[in-house]
């Protein structure tokens, strides 16, 4: 007897990063010195602090079932840190704590996906996004950007993106792979869009923002709050990067005060979280998580390291968008197959991550959560690998 | 516009017991001295060792990203457990490290079910399984067991409920909410009976077993391991109640060395972790499980609670199943309609579950994961309310 797998586990591809992290690991057992900028994990301890915050909610017992949409401290203080910082005020009801923001966007796209409901993705997305819609029962529609609008869609390419099964569009800014930053013009016209298919269509667009990368934006700047524009938005959370504690897999989905049957929706999520099995996030790291959540780690580093990598990758002669936030770039490969590329340089032990799986083909992701010392090596190899391979 | 929800989302009831820890926790803001024997959660602290290995993570920096399937540490130490304790020999990669036996389930549901395909429940089952296997595109089919086979299916049953599109069956031993643990002969009747139907339909049946209470098991003796029976089975397991710390969320399934491409339907659980979002398990309290896998917190006091219950419902004149395990007991209630019955000893400030839910209508569960001196409390109410009420 062969196995027979459900459709959808049949359906799902391996994640090209977490395959990439299996290859560090091999080649560093072999003694390798490999410079890896493939893993988007802050290369960065907790900063201690928030650990002694977590440590204390082991004292005091904190290690039992929480609500499924998480502990009322830590949803009140994610409503008081959301009105403090953009001037948008939650009930602690349309809060949820889930396992990460990826947990989150799962939680959105279940309440909402029937079968042949599509979701739209600019490109370049996220990997993960394709499989979790499908999972979800619906349909990935790609919108692909160039650097010619700094990876960002068109209102022309947005409008026609949208037909009568469009259930939502996923955003995510700052970008994971490209680190472009939505600005509040292209928000605007993305919220008027979507209103207007909304009344054609007579059915919720949803707005799913994914922002773990939020609080990491370049040049003086911040992110525009993306539900600041649009009712129907779903914000989905993380704190892994700014708390630097990705393995504790805490993260939340703020439905809009302003999204219809936002309270409904709400209760739709903690439920769905329910029968996917999580019941609820880690319970000590939520209450550490409440006890710190005004603070993140040091997220200067990221900006040097962009600056260090822009300028070597323009000075070795690489088509390249700034990017205006994350810790990611994604410049366009010497030569057209960016698996070949990516090989290339893994002969000179540095791994890059090529972005075909990102919907970017042609490219390849660059993640500087790391020293910069070690940022510093990694160009001296891009620059060796360059020259001797494409001059 | 009003809120159109996925039909998953709709479908999906609130949960019994959770609704009751709200209840429990309302009445108490208000003064109102109540015992529950509502909550499935041991009211115990974490032990302290525990605690320690837990604290000792964080402050090893173990708070990044684990790999999908847990961390290595944790699935050797898992292998090990099991091999000394069930004298069954799993490879590390047929251990997939969870978010609780829930979320085992879930992957296991999910990587095999498809539209249509049928799922038996023998009642009565944990409230949960109905929504995981509708989530999961599946159907529930169930099989009404009574107090005269104390609470276990019979061959015929089982033999007449399996059809071509049976895929699974989840059992619970020891059971939530009846307290009934699969005797050997049990287990190996229903082997036979799934090999049979294997062949005759010429596709896998898997046995899904939800073993969180399998080391609560009295009068001396364990709970037969269904593993060590048929090839197709699917372990699931939760550490929340062998060492008391629920809220963390660490469980595992463990695909049997002998099922079907037992290494790809493994592989396929992580990517199925993915697709719902949850990456990892939260990362400290997987490696503070490694350390004190082999131990468990101090379980006697549930026997003790055990006798004390039954020994009391029989005086009484309940009808009523001695448990072999868990901390549940299921008392047939002393009217026809459970709710009513359980809002009346509500009056007394004594919360029991109706199990209408669990599959079993006119009956009520108790849980005794509490003090003893709080379990002698209850008793004397449950005898007050009992005389006051139905003398």
């Amino acid at each position: 007897m062969s196995l027979q797998l459900s459709a959808i586990a049949s359906s799902i591809s391996p994640s090209a990063t977490l395959g990439l992290n299996a290859t560090v690991t091999q080649l560093r057992s072999q003694g390798v010195d490999v410079i890896s900028l493939g893993a988007g994990e802050p290369d960065f301890d907790t900063p201690y602090h928030i650990r002694q915050a977590a440590k204390e909610a082991i004292d005091a017992g904190k290690t039992r079932y929480t609500d499924v949409s998480g502990i009322p401290e830590l949803r009140k203080a994610i409503v008081d840190h959301i009105f403090e910082h953009k001037k948008l005020r939650y009930e602690p009801d349309e809060i949820i704590v889930s396992s990460g923001a990826k947990q989150a966007i799962v939680l959105a796209l279940q309440a909402i996906l029937d079968p042949q409901d599509e979701v739209i993705l600019p490109s370049p997305y996220w990997i993960s996004y394709t499989e979790m819609i499908k999972i979800a029962g619906g349909k990935p529609v790609f919108i692909s950007t160039t650097p010619d609008t700094d990876f960002l869609p068109t209102p022309e390419q947005l409008a026609a993106a949208v037909t009568e099964h469009t259930k939502a569009i996923i955003i995510n800014s700052p970008n994971n792979p490209s680190g472009a930053v939505y600005s509040e013009e292209t928000l605007k016209r993305l919220a008027k869009i979507l209103k207007d298919k909304e009344s054609e269509y007579g059915h919720d667009i949803f707005l799913i923002s994914d922002e773990p990368y939020r609080e990491i934006v370049f040049d003086g700047k911040k992110a525009p709050y993306p539900a600041a524009y649009y009712d129907n938005t779903l914000t989905c959370y993380s704190f892994s990067k700014s708390l630097s504690l990705p393995g504790e897999r805490i993260g939340y989905i703020a439905v809009s005060p302003t999204a219809t049957d936002a309270d409904i929706l709400a209760v739709i999520c903690g439920q769905i979280s329910r029968g996917i099995g999580h019941n609820c996030p880690a319970s000590t790291p939520q209450l550490g998580v409440a006890k710190v959540i005004d603070e993140t780690s040091d997220l200067s580093v990221y900006e040097i390291n962009r600056n260090i990598i822009y300028d070597t990758l323009v000075d070795l002669g690489y088509t390249v968008t700034k990017p205006g936030g994350t810790f990611y770039i994604m410049p366009k490969c010497m030569e057209e197959d960016s698996v070949a590329f990516c090989n290339k340089a893994k002969e000179y032990d540095l791994i890059l991550v090529p972005t075909d799986g990102f919907g970017a083909p042609g490219f390849f992701r660059m993640a500087y959560c790391i020293d910069t010392e070690k940022v510093k090596r990694a160009m001296d190899v891009m620059r060796k690998f360059t020259e001797e391979c494409y001059k």
